[in-house]
Parts: structure tokens; sequence; C-alpha cells
């Protein structure tokens, strides 16, 4: 396994078509393309790392998946009266489905549905109640109490918030939040700024590889069913509108990140953790995927093969 | 194995809500709803079978899967250039898309995806020669020259071809279609006609278990990389609509067809087909779906599971 | 005239299906829905009036004729690249054309147009400064200085925002606005709010029937041209998804609001201003297009007929 | 007034920049762009030309009026259950508003539209015999009897139907149409066909100068009513996308054709036909649009002045 990632990251290495990293807020738009850093973590608590795995990163979407996971812990499958669990063959923040569907998100991943789930979980408390909560969960998977919101990210993303300020007001004038708009958006800005590396992430996957425990603590965080399903949110939205893309690809479960992250989950052998900064056109990061698929090759991890 | 399916037969007997049959041909119009058949075929060479398991019926859409492995074998990722990969978030007939994306079809599964595999397999020939190697395919896959197509329903087809034929003469104003339209859709309707059973589809199926060999006869139908991304377009996009819920429900690729009929596959374990006619409000099989969410809930075979 | 007017508001008075009041905002869902105003002024100085004709009530969109002339004298034909002028085939408050067609609205009298025209005529200005000018027009177009903003249904209005924030800032989201959204959607719901009768608003109108002179006062108050493409834009566009619907029934310019108001240019002979609360599907002043009609029928005024 | 068209003409002659010939048939794809024609009726009998005024070109859309006024001879107001009468927002072949309205299209103007209307004035009857009573209908306003389709054109527009097709076998699907799809395509490629000059065009629209009668010949052709209202779903919809341009620049009801004509109605003062080859990006005669434009700003025929 070590071999095989060590070939990965000296391969991206010499790749000069690395992407084009995100650069709607400055703190994203600063960030060096030339880094790419891969971390595989088994359920016999092995981890192992190649390239900048050390090197925190925004991981931006990713979050959905916790707040996700957060949400159907807490209003179990009354979440999907929130939102929807189809692709929505758009953009990740397009609005036309919004509209045609009486303002109800077609999934949790696009940012719509992210923003929904966000709202259900917030229950009347406030911004900073729910941000120390989601962050409780983050230390709990990971066991790893260090990893913190970025607040500048936070606060930039606040100031370039239009077009998710234009889809939490839709919603809203549909009835579909309950909170006040612009606490929906903090709350919402900052869980997309936590920072982590690569590593952690692996970590922090562990529960989705075992049906919900994360085998190495013995820990359960959700039940099988739950873990299993949210797999196959990853598997069919995770990835905006390359969630075909990547299915064909890579064919695992993942969840892609604007800041150049992806978290990929194979069940039952591992949980994987890419990161390059640089975007391809649809924003998913463009040597993450490559590294992806060539570790598929290598391993055979693809859940469609035997 | 055996007992599990007695099991789910049994309990299906037992269901009274069993969805509407197709209405919109005569020929499946006046199929009998309480019907049910389940068969399991696995790479060892075993078949287990409960219900109805023997009596045909039309596969409809689930021709699709074969029409695609035919084009990828004859045209390789060239086929990309007819078709993409994406779920549409759209019915299977819906033309919205084609409009916004020059008549390009979302994937091979949605009828116009289907259409557009027809076109791209005929290359030039009549569709009589097509037609016969498309059964030539199905004969050779589950080694039984007696499947055959029903050209009653096919004929009924064509007398109702308008939704269809506004997809395709849509698709050809953009050039997309390089063949006749009433060609094309001969062809289209007459392979969606092929009558089966559920042991025949499920053996059928065998070769998308084993990463594109039937491991029981030692036949490879097509490359590994083939295989894995025919099943993660199953996954994506082998429900239309519904394909969400059929991922969150079953988790395992599968295709789905009007005629009532589900091929599902679960890599290195099995070929899966069942067949109940009535549909639910999105045209897949109301029985067929809760049979499997019942076999993957005793078998765990999901792909989203350890 | 007036037999024709005292004619419709005693046939308006027996009308029983007199359509629903807006209720979107407690201000406007009071409104006794029993009433009907009409006014006509002609060039020549004369002023027709029947039924509850000095009534205030709020012109809501109405007011978006006041704002597109100001705009026009301010920005001249730079105005059009902010805003099209297409009919758009969507309800009021549709967002999706705005995402086919990058945040640019497709006509003034929509609610995104009419807000990006407040945007393009803010000039880097306070709401307080802009709204006086606003107010300053309208007194000056009908010589009465006792005309005001509702600053309580502006209010409410404002707490109930979420559609058009959204609008606002997906239109921002596309750099379509230069303003703050709240300063922007505050100077917006403020002109909606202006309250006028009848009479006020038929005189409001008298400049749009004579090539851009109140021929009354002989003040010219825009150029012929301009007063001219007014016009056609209310034609085309005046009463959103129900345009052709009143240039059918009625055959001339108008522009509705949703507190139950039309104003309505013949070209040459008068401006009408009728007034309603109770609205169709579509939102405009049920009674105030039937009365319309009637007009019409009797006057021979539409510009369609000789 | 013969000043104003020489005028016109000479400046015509002038543009350089004349726009692209249609060219989706070789039939029109061979015309010269360097034609320009204009023709002037009056109700008291006179007739002005300039240019090309009596080179015969095919009429296309031009005569969407009159199968419309036929119609609503036919069926009264019956005829709207076929067709709506709003305008689309959407180019004149778009599908998509289709999908969303069951298939009813949203205005006779557009090709759906006119496609509904022949089949709705088909009543059962041979395609032969529709086309004979159409071009009675043509000889009878125009009393003139030379006047022919070319069937050169109609088999070509035949053979690229796809476009067309979609759109028929798609409200055909939906029950929107009775007639056999082929036959009701033949009629309306012929009636697209005509080949008329833009004298006898300009003759032809004098029924719509005078509220349904021909006042040069004393025939009625249609009631007042429905004269205006043919006059408002021209203003509305005659230009499809362009329509609302079109108003803005000319302010007059008005039919283009893709042949290059255009036919616009002046109520009370005269029927103007405009006739060169080349069309701008939406489909409309670049020059004639051009000419008329001037030709306003000259007679001030507008219908939006005094």
């Amino acid at each position: 396994m070590q071999q095989i990632l060590d070939d990965i990251a000296a391969q991206m290495a010499l790749e000069t078509d690395r992407g084009k990293v995100a650069d709607y807020i400055p703190q994203l738009a600063h960030i060096d393309p030339n880094q790419f850093g891969i971390a595989v973590a088994t359920p016999d608590g092995q981890m192992y790392t190649a390239g900048d795995a050390s090197t925190l990163f925004s991981i931006q979407s990713i979050s959905k998946i916790f707040t996700l996971t957060i949400g159907l812990g807490k209003l179990g499958d009354g979440l999907w009266t929130h939102v929807g669990r189809e692709p929505s063959g758009d953009p990740f923040n397009s609005i036309v489905m919004l509209e045609h569907e009486t303002g109800r998100p077609r999934n949790p991943f696009i940012n719509a549905g992210a923003i929904a789930v966000v709202d259900a979980i917030m229950m009347g408390h406030e911004p900073r109640e729910v941000l120390g909560e989601i962050l409780q969960f983050v230390h709990f998977i990971t066991d790893d109490e260090s990893i913190r919101f970025d607040h500048k990210v936070a606060a930039s993303e606040m100031e370039h918030k239009d077009r998710n300020a234009s889809l939490a007001h839709f919603m809203k004038s549909f009835g579909r939040l309950k909170h006040d708009v612009d606490k929906v958006l903090g709350t919402y800005f900052h869980q997309c700024s936590i920072a982590m590396n690569c590593q952690q992430l692996a970590s922090a996957g562990l529960y989705l590889v075992s049906n919900g425990v994360d085998k190495h603590s013995g820990v359960r965080v959700i039940n099988e069913h739950r873990a299993r399903r949210i797999n196959s949110l990853m598997m069919l939205c995770g990835h905006y509108d390359g969630s075909g893309e990547f299915a064909y690809r890579v064919g695992l479960p993942g969840k892609s990140g604007v800041g150049g992250g992806i978290l990929t989950i194979a069940p039952g052998k591992g949980s994987i953790a890419v990161w390059s900064p640089g975007l391809d056109h649809i924003g998913n990061s463009k040597l993450g995927l490559k590294a992806l698929e060539l570790f598929v090759e290598k391993t055979g991890w693809s859940v469609f093969s035997d």
C-alpha cells in the first residue's frame, strides 16, 4: 500500500496540467497549486500517507458528509422532509430545480441541500452552539481535538455570500428554512471552513468503511443502515454534475470540496483522502480525481468489480 | 439462499398495494399484476428461484444494458461522443435537457440515450441485421437460444411511438442520429420487446458480476474496465429519476424496465432478477424494489456495506 | 365619457366573483375587496372618474413605469446593459431565466428587472436620496405634492423579502447589482409602497399619452422616442405572464400592480387608471381587467383597431 | 409616401451588413441577399412600392397569420383550446415550454403553435383539401389568383423536417394533434411555401388595417374583435424571441418569415410589406427591421405615439 501511494505521489508531482485553484474568495485563491497529498486509513488501524498529507486545507463541501450524519442522527428519516436524495443534473449552485420543485433541494450535497440540512439541525439553537456540536463530532470521529474552523475563510465566504444567500432566501420564501437566513449561512460557511489534512480526513471516514463503526476504536458512530445510505448518497451525488464521471472512473462513494480535497470510501477496505488544490471545470480536484483513478486501478477497490 | 427467496416470495404474495401495470400499449396493460418472480444466479453456477421465475415478460429498458455492452464492444470509448454518462434528474422521456445540451442525451439509460446507442451500433446496417446481432448477444450470454422478440409488443410500441419519435427527430435535427428515424425506432422497439423470464435474466447478468467474465462458462464477454463502468452507469442512472431512491434502498447497480423487471448486480456475489408488473409513480416495479430491499437486508450484499 | 365610466362602475358593483386580495403581507390582506374605482385623464385637461376613484391604494409594480422613465432619463440606452426588453414567459418572480441568461433580467417590469433598474439609478447614492428623487418625479408628473410612501407597507415587504432577496442576491452573484442588496431592496420596497388614487394615477400617465409631453401642463417629461418605447414595453411585458391576455382583451399598453391597480395608456387619447383589489391567478386585478375590456369596447380606444 | 419609400430603398441599397440568408434548405440558401423590396397599401386603395417589390419570395411563417384567421373563422374562440396566446420567451422551435405545459403551444406564431392550428383546421380533411382552402383564402384577400405554393420548397422542408417533426410528435404524444403527423407537417410545409411579392403581401394585410374589412374592396374578411386580436398576437408574438425588440423599435403589429419577409399592420393607416433575405441572429430580416424602423420614424405610424 505504501508503495502504491508513493508511486501515485511521484506521478502526480510530474503533472503539469493541475487545474485552476478556486478564486472566488482570496483565502482560497492564494493556495499553491503544486501540492498533492494522499492518505489511506484502514479498519485495522493502519495509516498510509504520501505527499503533503499533513498540510491543512479547507475541507469545504466535504463537511456536508458530517452534517448529514449529524442530521440523520438527530432527525432520522425525518431529515428527508427537508431534502431529497436524487442526483440533480445541475451545477452545485443551480436554482432552477428549486423553482420547479417548490424550494426542496434535490439532495444534501448540493449547496441548497446542505444549507437545508444546517437549518434542520439548528433546531432553534444559535450558530455558536450548532458549530460547537459540529466540531465536537469531527473531534470525536477523528479523535483529534486540534481541528478548528478557519474564521478568516468563513468571514470571506460571508462577504461573497450572494449565490448561497440567493438559494437560502429562495428556500425560505417557500417556508423551507425555519431560522434566520444570515444565521444559517454563518453556520454553513463556518462548517465549510474546517481545516483538516489528508491524514485527519482519512481517519474521519473510517466509520463509513465499516457499517457505521470505527473498527479501530470500536466506537459506533451511526447505525448500519444510515452508514450504507450515506455512502449511496456520496456515490450518486457527491460530485455535483460530475458524479457520473467519478463513479465511472473511480467507482467508489466520494465527496469533493472546492478546497481541492476528496474523501472516498471503499466499504470494508479503507478510507482514502486526497488533496490537490487545482480544480477541473466542474469544481472537483483535477489531480485528486486522477490519483483516485490510479489508486483504484492498482488496488482493485472499486465497488463495481469482484 | 433458497430459504431467503422463498421468504421473499411468500411475503410479496401478501402485498395488496402492487402498483399500476403500464398501460400505454394494450400488450402490457393486459398482464396480471398478481405475479412475482425472483431468480439469483451465482458465479459458481448455482441458480436459485422463487415465485413466477419462469414466466416470460417484456424486458423493455433492461435491454439497454445489452445494447450498451454491444456499443462499448464496437465503438469503445468512441461511444461517449454519442451519449453522456451523468444522471439526468428528469423523467425517462424528458426532452428539456436535450435542448439545453444540443441534442446529446445525458446517459445511455434514458430513452433518448438508448436510441442514440442503437443509432451508433447500426453502422449503416439494416434493422434486421442489427436485431440479429442483439439477439445473438443475448443468446450468447444466456446460453439459451429460445429467447425471442415479441413482435406484437414491438408493433404496438411503433403505433404509439410519438414521444420516442419526438426524441429521435429532435436528436436528428442536431445531426446526432445518422440513420432513418423510423428504422432506428423500429430497432429500438424490437430490442425492448425481448421476452425473458427471471431465470434467463439472472443468467444474462453474470458477466457483470465477475469483471466481464461469465465465470460459470468461463467466457469473457467484455473487458474488466467496461464491466465495472457499466455497473457504475446502472448505479447512477438505471432507474431514471428514481436512481437515488434505488441506490439508497438497495445499494446495488440495477436496471429496471416498464414491463416490471429489474436486473441487479452484486459484484463478486451474484446476479438477481426480479419481476412484478405493477409500477410505482416513477415507472419502476413496486414489488421488485421492495423485494430487492428485503433481499439486501437478508444477504448484506449492498456494495455500500462491509 | 362620464356616462361610460358610470356604466362600468355600476356593472362592476354587481360582480360577485371579485378575485382574491393579495395576502402575502398583512397590510394588503386587510383591504376590502368590494371597492372599484376608475379615472380617465385626457390631454386637453379633462378628468372623468367613477366609483372609488379618490381612495388611496398601494400602486406596487405600477411604480416600475416611473423608475423606468427615470432610468431612461439618467442612463439613456445605457439602461439596456442592466436589463432586457423581451417578454419572459414566466411568473413575475421566476428565477429560472436569470440562471439561463447569467443574471440579466428579461425586462424592467418583472421583479428582477425592476430591482436591476433601481440599482442602476442609485449611482452610489443612499436609498433616502434615491427615494426622494422618485417621489419628486411622481409629484412632478401629477402636480400633486400630497403623494407619499406608505412606510408600513414598505416595512412589511422588507419583513417578507425572501423571494425578492433571492432574486437580488442572484443578480449580485453575477455582478449585476452594484449596491448593497438590502439598500436596493429597501429602495425597491419603498418605491412599490407609494399610495395613490385612480385620479392621481390617471394624471401621472398623461406624459405617455402624448409622446412624452403632458399636454395639459405643457411640460415635457421624456423625449418622444422613449415615451413610445415605454409604451411598447408596457404592451409586451406589463402584466407578467398575462401580458398576452391583456393585449388580447384590452389592446392597450398597461401596467398592473399587486395592490389591484392598473394604469393603461391610449396614445393620443387618454390615460386610464382602474383599481379593484381582488386579483386573478396571475396577479392582475380581476375587475380592473374586466372594466378595461368594457371600456375599450365602448370607446374603441384599442391601438389595434382603426 | 412614395418619396419615403424611395429614400428607404436607396438607403437600404447602401447597407453592407445584410445578415445571413437562411440556409437550412437549399431552396432558401440560393437567394441573392442583395435584394430589398417594400410596399405600402392603404385603405383608400393606394399602393406604393420601391425596390424589388414585385419579386416573389417564400412567405414562410407570415402564412401563420392566414391560418390563424382561417382557424378563428372556423373554430371561433374554440381555437384557444388548441393553442395559447402568450409570448414564449424561447426560440421559434423550442420544445422546453411544451414539456412544462403538457404539449400545449404558447401561441399560434411559434412553430408548434402553427402546427397545432393546422391540425385544428384540418377537421378530418386531406392535406390537399385544406391546402386548397388556404390558397383560396389568400386569393380572396389579395384578389390575385396567380399566387401559388412552391412545391420544391415544401418538398425540401419535408426532407429536413426533423425539428418540426419532433414538435409535432411531442404534441401528439400528449393527444394534442388529431391527424397523422406527416399529413399535418405536409400541410404546414406547403402553407409556408407560398410565394408572394411585397405588393401582394401588403394587399393581403389590408383587412387587418381596417377592423376586419378590406375597405378598398368593401369585403369583410373577419369580424372586428378578431381582427383586433390577431393584431395583438402579432404585436406580442410575431417575431419569436425578438418580439420585444420589434415592438420597441417599430411599434406595430408584424409577422416575420425566415424567407426574409415581414408583414406589418398600422391600424387605420396601412399595411406595409418589406422583404430582404438576410436574417439577424433571431431569424428576422435584418434590413426589413431596419427599413421598418426608418419608415415609422418618417411616418409616425407607431401605435405607441399620438
